[in-house]
C-alpha cells in the first residue's frame, strides 16, 4: 500500500505579515493524520497570483491531496477563485444551492439585506464539484487534475472545520486505501527534555523500526508520542500498546496523564472521579487558570468559580487575606498564597483551592522579588502546600507556566495530600 | 532598489501532525515586515532529511534570506544540525562560547548536572557564524551560500525571538538596502466584512497603486490595514496618513481603535485615561475576560479583579444575586447579569463592571435557551446596559466572541453611558 501524502496550502497576505496565526493547518494536519494521510508540507503564500499558481504546481508534484484554505472572501484582495478557474479551466457559473445558502444566511441568520458582493460568492468554476458550506457564504470547491485532488475551502476556521468533517474527510476515506496509523501520547512534568531523553535512551534505541518516538516540550512539560504506521492493524496495535506500557513504566515518576489530553483535562477527570469541587484565587494569573479549566466541556461539574484578586483590596475584602499578612510579607509571599487558599475554600465553599501570586513582568520586579517570582499554593481544609517558582520569560509565558505548574501541583496534592 | 524577499522554513514533525500550532512564523513575519523585508513563503516540513534538503534548495531559489527554526533539540528526532553540516560543508567543532553558555544554564539557572547530550548542543559546523543563544542551550547558526543568507534558530519561541531581536534583525538591516514599508491599521466592530467592503468601495477603488488594503476578520470584528511600500519615505508616509484619515472618517461609526492593538488594549487605554477602575463578574466566560485584560502590562492600574461565578452559589454568595432572581429567570437572563454587574461594582468597589452569563456548549442548551445564548451587561453605579447575543459556534469560539463583545460593549458604554 502506498503512503498517501497531502500538502496544505494556506493563502492570505495576513499570514505573511504575521497579523494572523495559522491555527487551521494544525487542525487539518491532525485530522488527516488520524485517517492515515501523511502531511508532507504546509506552505503559506500571499494573495499573489504567481505565488499561488507556483504553490499549486509544486505541491501537486509531491502530494496526491492538496488542501487549500483562504482567499475566498467577498473582498477585492481575494483572488483565489479566479485563479482556480484559470488553473483548472471551465467557466464561472452560479451554483443554485450555494446561492440559496447565501440568501438564507443573510436573510435568516444575519437578518441583513444580501448584496451583490455576497451573491457572487455563489459563483464557482464549472470544473469543480461544489462542497456546500453550511456555516458561511463561500462554498468549497473540489477539483481533480492528473490524478491529484485539490480542495479549496474558506479560511474561517469553523467553516473549514465543518466542511472537512462533514464532507472532505469522508470523501478522502472513500477514495484512498489508507494505511493504519496510530499514536499513543503521554504527558510528563518536572523533568527536562534532555534528562528524559537520557532516562529512556535504551528504550528509544531498542524501538522497532515501525515505531517513531517524538519529544514535544511545551510550557515546562514534555509530551512523548509513539507513532506506528503500517498495514496489519491488530499486530501493530498490540506492538504499540506493548511499547507504550514499557514507556509508561519508565516515566511513571513524572507522568501527568497517559492520554493525549491537556493538564486541565487530566485534573478535571481526577476531580470528577472523586466528586470533588474546586475554586481558584488568582492574582498574577488573572483568571487564566479559571479559563483553562472552564475551556473543558462539563467543567461546571467540579469547578465552582474563582476570585481574581488582582488588587490587594480584593484579597482582603473577598478572600479575607489579613492586611497584616500583606503588610508584613507582601502580596507575593508564602503567607499570602496560603491565606488565599483558605479564603477561596471558605468563600467559594469547595473541597480544593489553588492560589497564585507573582510578578509577571515586564515591570514590577525588585531586587528581592525579580520579575518571574511566583508563589503557588494548593490545598484543602486539612492541609495546604505552597511552593515558590522563578520563571524568567515574558509576561504571557510566565502566566502560562504559573497556570500549568499550579494545575500540576494540585493534581499531585490530590494524589498524595501530605507529601 | 530591489525587493528583499525572505522565506521561513519551520522544521518538526509536530507541525505536520498538528500537535503544535506554529506561532513562531507569524512573529517572525511581523518583525521582518517592519524592516521592509517581504516574506514570500512560509514552509513547514517534518524531521525528514530529504524534505528539509529540498526546502532549502527551493526557498533559496526564490529568496535571499532563509530563516529556519526548529529541529535543534538534544534528542534523536532532531536532525537539522547534521543536515546543515552536510548542506554547507565543513566539519563539526565545539564553539567555546556556546559550551560555556550550556554549562552556565545547567549549573546556574537550572541547577541540574550537565550531561553529554547537552554538551553536544555546543557543537556547530565550522562553516557557520555562531549566533549565541542567551536564553537556551542551542546556538543559532548563520550560513551564507551563493549570495543567500541562511539562519538556523531553535524552535522554542522566546529563544528564537531573543536571537532575532538581539542579533539577526540588526545584521539583516546592515546587510541589505531595505525599502520603506509602512502599515496603518484600524479595528471595527458591529459590521460584517462584505458590508464594510461595500461601504468603502469607492475609497478602495480610488486608492493609489502604492497602497494595498486588506480585510482581516476575526472574532466578529474586522481589522482594516493599509500598506504602502516604496522608496521616498516622507512622501509615502504622508500619502499613507492622508488615505488613512479618509478611511478613518468613513468607518468612524464602527471604529474601535485606529491603532494596531487589541480591543482589550484599547479599552485599557480608555480606562487608564479616565482614571477608572474595572471588575468583571463572569459566568460563561469563566475568567477569560479577566485573562484578556490582565495579559496587558500595566492593567493593574485599572483592573481590580473578577468574580468567576461558574456555580450559582457563587453568584448568590459573592455577587449577591438574589436566589429569587435566579429561580424566576434562570442564570442566563437579563435580570441575572444586571444583578451581577451591581454585585461586582459593590463587592470589588470599582467604577465599572462587566457581567456575562450564557450557554457555551456543547451541552446545556434548551429549546428556549439554545447553545450560544448569552446575556452581557456592562455598567456603572448610575446605569446598566444589558444585551442578548446568539452565537452559533463551538465552545471556545463562543467564549471568545462573548469576551470581545463584552469588552466592546463597555468601551461604547464609557463613551456614551446612556445611549
Amino acid at each position: 500500500m502506498n503512503k498517501v501524502v497531502a500538502s496544505i496550502i494556506t493563502i492570505g497576505d495576513e499570514l505573511l505579515i504575521g497579523q494572523v496565526i495559522d491555527t487551521n493547518s494544525a487542525w487539518m494536519a491532525q485530522e488527516l493524520n488520524k485517517q492515515g494521510i501523511w502531511v508532507a508540507r504546509r506552505v503559506a503564500v500571499g494573495d499573489v497570483w504567481d505565488d499561488i499558481w507556483q504553490a499549486l504546481d509544486e505541491e501537486s508534484r509531491r502530494s496526491s491531496i492538496i488542501l487549500i484554505t483562504g482567499g475566498l472572501g467577498p473582498t477585492a484582495d481575494d483572488i483565489t477563485k479566479s485563479l482556480l478557474l484559470k488553473y483548472f479551466g471551465g467557466s464561472m457559473v452560479v451554483d443554485e444551492k450555494a446561492l440559496a445558502n447565501v440568501k438564507w444566511i443573510f436573510e435568516r441568520m444575519l437578518k441583513r439585506p444580501v448584496i451583490e458582493r455576497n451573491l457572487q460568492q455563489a459563483e464557482v468554476p464549472d470544473s469543480c464539484t461544489v462542497i456546500q458550506n453550511r456555516r458561511g457564504t463561500a462554498p468549497g470547491m473540489w477539483f481533480e487534475k492528473d490524478g491529484r485532488i485539490f480542495m479549496s475551502m474558506p479560511g474561517v476556521p469553523h467553516e473549514m472545520k465543518g466542511m472537512m468533517t462533514d464532507d472532505v474527510l469522508p470523501a478522502l476515506r472513500q477514495r484512498f486505501q489508507l494505511p493504519f496509523i496510530a499514536h499513543r501520547t503521554l504527558l510528563t512534568a518536572g523533568i527536562g527534555e534532555s534528562f528524559l531523553a537520557e532516562h529512556i535512551k535504551t528504550f528509544e534505541e531498542a524501538l522497532p523500526a515501525s515505531i517513531k518516538l517524538a519529544y514535544l516540550p511545551n510550557y515546562g512539560m514534555v509530551r512523548l508520542r509513539l507513532t506506528i504506521r503500517g498495514e496489519d492493524a491488530p499486530a501493530l496495535e498490540s506492538l504499540l500498546q506493548q511499547q507504550f506500557d514499557t514507556l509508561r513504566g519508565l516515566v511513571a515518576e513524572w507522568m501527568v496523564t497517559d492520554e493525549d489530553i491537556s493538564i486541565q483535562e487530566a485534573l478535571g477527570r481526577v476531580l470528577k472521579a472523586g466528586g470533588y469541587t474546586l475554586a481558584t484565587a488568582e492574582s498574577c494569573t488573572g483568571g487564566y487558570i479559571a479559563h483553562l479549566i472552564t475551556s473543558i466541556p462539563g467543567s461546571s461539574h467540579y469547578f465552582k468559580g474563582s476570585v481574581v484578586s488582582y488588587d490587594n483590596e480584593v484579597k482582603t475584602n473577598t478572600l479575607a487575606v489579613s492586611p497584616d499578612t500583606l503588610a508584613a510579607n507582601g502580596a507575593v509571599s508564602e503567607a499570602t498564597v496560603r491565606e488565599m487558599v483558605r479564603g477561596a475554600l471558605q468563600q467559594l465553599n469547595t473541597d480544593f483551592a489553588i492560589a497564585t501570586s507573582g510578578i509577571m513582568g515586564p515591570d514590577g520586579g525588585t531586587p528581592e522579588k525579580p520579575v518571574g517570582t511566583v508563589w503557588i499554593a494548593v490545598g484543602n481544609r486539612q492541609n495546604i502546600l505552597a511552593q515558590k517558582f522563578s520563571f524568567r520569560f515574558d509576561r504571557l509565558r510566565n502566566i502560562e507556566l504559573t497556570a500549568t505548574n499550579a494545575l500540576n501541583l494540585l493534581r499531585k496534592f490530590i494524589h498524595s495530600p501530605t507529601s
